[in-house]
């Protein structure tokens, strides 16, 4: 028997109808839709996402994979194991299988490692990756600020990392976005503060989605401990008129 | 009566269906499409996304608008009051407008432009953005390549602005890409080379288009005149096996 094929399929940002024709018809015809769970008691965001773009289907099977939000390896190793067991038992019986990210499945996504891990263990099951809207370009469209004019230079960082270095960086780049600042506030206030560009930036949680928070006084959130998939956009330009509007 | 609404649509970044089930909505439901012309003798490429997605609809306008491209604001300037006074006309005559990008439409886009003057010339005018797919994240997708995992930096940089500060960049940055880079490769290959990273680069045409190009080898096409639509992928680390495989 031959194997199944593996797809990564981006659902976007948040909102359903932001997922791409692709993805859905992709999603409506696999054996198999694989799920990221971020621990047992909490929905898949993702799966949420999808869901009201996919038809009823008894044949096809939704396989829900826990992926813990640690850096613990103790605790990350034996839940890896599973869901590549799962997934490659599946694969290698004829399934093809769908894993489905929030956002674009090759930017900040789990799917990056799962790709990667399936590669090596099982180098000849082909594996398609199917590109979608990400957070970072939900956001400036949330707030309709322009991300880059044909001539402007955009960071992308994620803010737990190197917190250091954003001064160098706010230098080189004209627009910053940076993601995951859930639990960095404090310091990421301050050295915005600093660096005299706490008036250029906004926090945005939830792009598209029901729930979208938009926050332009990042000094009244500065000690909340805020949402994980946040992100904070630094604009240094006035270019566009409309970030400078609402400072 | 009251103004129509001006849309802008990003339609990804190439393929037709890699197009939102929003973009497609709207697309099928507003008085006027209006598409940008690089010149009068081409097609327009954000049109040819689009179409295949698009009822026929004998009340709906296709409007094309011609935006140069050139830095020359003598032939700049008049194209774009053109422009700017069609869709102005429409939108004051209660029709909604929607203007469709290539990508993304806050992203390297004409239409931050046109979003940015309509909101000075007609402030009563309301805007909503459509995020798309942008041809970044298309890139990696198409190698199969990670742009970044959680703990990775990007940088996205227009590659004819400021060459000079790429070594700085390509230290800071796990990934660098370098969006527009046809007219400059030689001077790119020749950084590249110097900052040992040229087997890290892959060269990207057309992402998920019919006629999509990837070179992995930088110094065949060093001397060429590179298509407007091709970008540069840098990526330094190893992790991910598949760019290495392909150097």
């Amino acid at each position: 028997m031959s194997n199944g094929k593996l797809y990564g399929v981006g659902v976007g940002p948040g909102a359903p109808d932001l997922m791409t024709l692709r993805s859905v018809q992709v999603l409506n015809s696999v054996d198999v839709i694989a799920a990221p769970l971020g621990n047992k008691f909490t929905k898949s965001v993702a799966w949420g996402i999808a869901e009201p773009n996919i038809e009823e289907n008894p044949d096809q099977e939704q396989l829900f994979l826990s992926f813990p939000m640690t850096k613990n390896p103790k605790i990350l190793k034996p839940a890896w194991e599973i869901a590549l067991n799962e997934i490659g038992e599946r694969l290698t019986a004829g399934k093809s299988v769908a894993f489905i990210a929030q956002g674009d499945p090759l930017f900040f996504s789990t799917f990056t490692y799962m790709m990667d891990e399936i590669a090596v263990r099982l180098p000849e099951v082909e594996i398609e990756v199917l590109p979608a809207v990400s957070s970072f370009t939900a956001v400036p469209s949330a707030i309709k600020a322009t991300i880059a004019d044909g001539q402007e230079r955009v960071a992308i960082v994620p803010a737990s990392y190197g917190l250091e270095t954003l001064p160098e960086i706010f230098r080189l780049f004209d627009t910053t976005l940076l993601m995951k600042v859930g639990s960095i506030m404090p310091e990421l206030v301050e050295i915005l503060e600093k660096e005299n560009l706490l008036d250029k930036a906004v926090y945005i949680s939830k792009a598209t989605m029901e729930d979208e928070t938009i926050i332009f006084d990042l000094k009244s959130i500065k000690n909340d401990k805020c949402d994980y998939f946040s992100m904070v956009m630094v604009k240094k330009s006035e270019r566009s008129g409309v970030l400078a509007g609402n400072s």
